[in-house]
């Protein structure tokens, strides 16, 4: 930028600071007071205060759009707070800046566009919306010269977004690594710890609130993927990460005995999303994982999130919290709030934004991992043998093997055995051509699980 | 701040920033190069462009200031870089921004102070000038319209002074727990994985370059003051906590049976830095601690340093990483350059400040947890119900005992016993007192150990 340049620049934000700042404080609206929003409600009405110092000028809620009035909340309202009329936020001249919480993907999308047109700043927490539509968005947001924020679309309260955008931004990071949906770490924290089945575990889940009665967005990892599309597209600056191009496996096909094999080979098992940044393209996936037990995010149990960055010259880095519910959305939904209206203030615009161009995303099957496999065998005469020489033969080698006398059984006459395999890293293509080979084996009964295993 | 005010402070900015901007680019100067002063330097000979993009403008690095320019270094520096002459940075006109990393708290103090008097915007990782002197500079950089920032002062690349102060401000924190220290944090860590002695540990440490010739600072426990410090005047608001207030206990007295102990009752031992905001006042303290296995920190091993936070709305979040080390401890300053240069760009200042005010830190007696008490006893009749009474009759009540049949031997045909002790949250005082009483029993051989225990 040169001097003539920053001159312009100045001169045309104060004439915007000034435009801005007619009205002596930040007026907000808010679209959508379900569980995030009337958390929202609730902080502002109980620190008005602190979040205005926070801000450094005086807030102010003016409408709340809602579709039932009278829908029953843990919030009292002021009256007149309250509107069913989308307008009333939209189109009010006085607002500047719209929290858009509607959760249904179309909805918030045109919300969040309108709004945006109309020169307001928007803060929302809509991982589907941001992770599928930022790049349109962000384009929108610019012509308009406004913040569009989204630090509640990842991790509730841990705060990830804005630091990959602002304090780590003298990093290259070559990997990031989570655990990225409360719903399914708590299920298998249950599994793990109080020896659950899949089914009684996601029962007792739904039954406290935290797993939807249908519960596919988080048990398949596709709420994983839509986290994991927006952490990678801001870690590696290569570009959109389309959540569509994410390899995805959810977590109903893991059995009890897989967490007690892992837990005597050394591991724990955690839904995992991870991306990196190879030379071939950007790998992400998501699927359930071992974990060393020293592994940084292996005591990261229950609803909690955690989230492990590895890049330069940071270190490994990893963050860890309440990965959702009303209160700790709200506090990421307030930060941006306060980062929003301060840019509202200086005539500031944040550039939180991924590309638009799409990243080059590597098919799964060219990746490389060490990988768990559990399988099922008639026991018998030269099995370890065969088995060792099925993985040699496709160029897979084998870090650990576990078979049990504990976990032999005699079936119908016929000596059964289940057999834990851990193998070295080796690519994802060669391990389903191994796995594939071995199940055409005569001995082999059945492949029960095939799960990745990551390093500490 | 009325309308009014804000064009008054819209104006006084611009011509900041035409005046910062006169030249085209944020020129650097920094002070030191030693381990941290060496990665600083090479990241920008690495980095940039990657630097100047995540600042919006060139950056230019003109002079580095040490004490021998033929001490060898792990970077090429190109000719001219190098000056013995503090004037060179300090005095320079075209340098705004200088990264100050004399290590030396007379020198580092007295060097910050100058350069804020000549306007420039500073960096430093010094936690002992920061944490004793911080109100002071504040108020001098306040006075010259210039940033003091100090992410590197406290957890190396973990980045949390900066969040405290922008992300997580429309929050109110109750508590932060730390493991500040990774010095201290490697030495546990050997005693409890690999059952070292506490003199073999540090040995090692010192052969590893992790502890200093003389690691009373570490060990004792005073580089976690000062760190502890920083963080609870930024988390609780209530004024400048004087590292001297601080509590402080060592690691040198922790005994290998005490990790033994602690893994039998479900804990593990660490170094923690703990305050907390209570009514009465700001609870501070460094000391070994106990942690349930399953506490968010618990996993927060070798040289690595965690922080766990607990606030409203937020509630509790952990950030954990390399707490110390070159390329970490460079990456935060270069995060502190670029938001110091984005704010010498903007005509923006951040006052990443703590109050001048000291805030009213409790006594240490005056505070309630719970404790873990090592003592050998000679064995006998009525044991455990005479050292019930003698707790019970301080108002401290009993939560885990263990006397184990391998920890009892014959000395000198007197039967001998150990025992440990697991107290419910009581009083400090009161605790004290119990142990003076246990002490003065003629069955009592020794109190080997007292540590306070967290609950998850």
């Amino acid at each position: 930028m040169t001097y003539k340049c920053l001159v312009d620049r100045i001169t045309q934000e104060s004439v915007h600071k000034i435009k801005m700042l007619e009205q002596d404080c930040i007026n907000i609206g808010v679209l959508g007071a379900g569980v995030v929003g009337s958390s929202v409600l609730e902080h502002y009405y109980q620190s008005r205060n602190l979040l205005s110092e926070a801000v450094g000028a005086p807030i102010n809620l003016r409408f709340a759009v809602v579709r039932d009035l009278a829908k029953p909340r843990n919030v009292i309202l002021p009256e007149g707070l309250l509107s069913t009329n989308m307008a009333d936020v939209i189109e009010d001249p006085q607002i500047n800046l719209v929290i858009s919480l509607l959760g249904n993907e179309e909805a918030e999308r045109s919300a969040i566009t309108a709004a945006i047109n109309q020169g307001k700043h928007v803060v929302t927490a809509n991982k589907v919306v941001m992770a599928k539509h930022g790049p349109e968005l962000f384009a929108i947001a610019s012509q308009n010269g406004v913040d569009l924020l989204y630090e509640a679309a990842v991790g509730g309260g841990i705060q990830v977004v804005d630091n990959l955008i602002c304090r780590y931004s003298p990093n290259r990071f070559r990997s990031v690594q989570g655990i990225l949906n409360g719903t399914t770490n708590s299920i298998l924290t249950r599994m793990s710890l109080d020896n659950m089945e899949y089914g009684a575990a996601l029962s007792l889940a739904q039954k406290e609130g935290l797993a939807e009665p249908d519960p596919t967005n988080d048990v398949e990892g596709y709420d994983a993927a839509y986290k994991l599309a927006i952490l990678a597209s801001l870690a590696f600056k290569k570009g959109w990460v389309d959540p569509a191009q994410i390899y995805c496996e959810g977590i109903s096909r893991i059995h009890p005995r897989d967490f007690k094999n892992a837990d005597d080979m050394g591991y724990v098992i955690k839904l995992i999303g991870a991306a990196s940044d190879t030379p071939k393209g950007i790998e992400a996936w998501v699927a359930p994982a071992l974990l060393p037990k020293d592994h940084l995010l292996a005591n990261v149990n229950g609803a909690l999130n955690g989230i492990l960055l590895q890049g330069d010259p940071i270190g490994d880095v990893q963050l860890a919290g309440p990965g959702a519910g009303g209160k700790p959305t709200a506090a990421s939904i307030w930060s941006d709030v306060v980062k929003a209206s301060k840019d509202i203030i200086t005539g500031n615009v944040s550039t939180n934004h991924f590309s638009t161009e799409k990243a080059t995303v590597l098919p799964f099957d060219e990746s490389e991992h060490s990988n768990y496999v559990r399988l099922t065998i008639i026991d018998g005469f030269r099995r370890v043998e065969n088995i060792g020489r099925i993985f040699s033969d496709n160029e897979v080698s084998i870090n650990q093997i576990l078979q049990l006398k504990n976990r032999k059984w005699l079936d119908e006459g016929v000596n059964m055995a289940e057999m834990a395999i851990d193998i070295d890293p080796s690519g994802e293509g060669n391990i389903t051509k191994a796995i594939l080979d071995l199940s055409q084996a005569d001995y082999c009964q059945e492949i029960g699980s095939r799960f990745r295993i990551l390093s500490s």
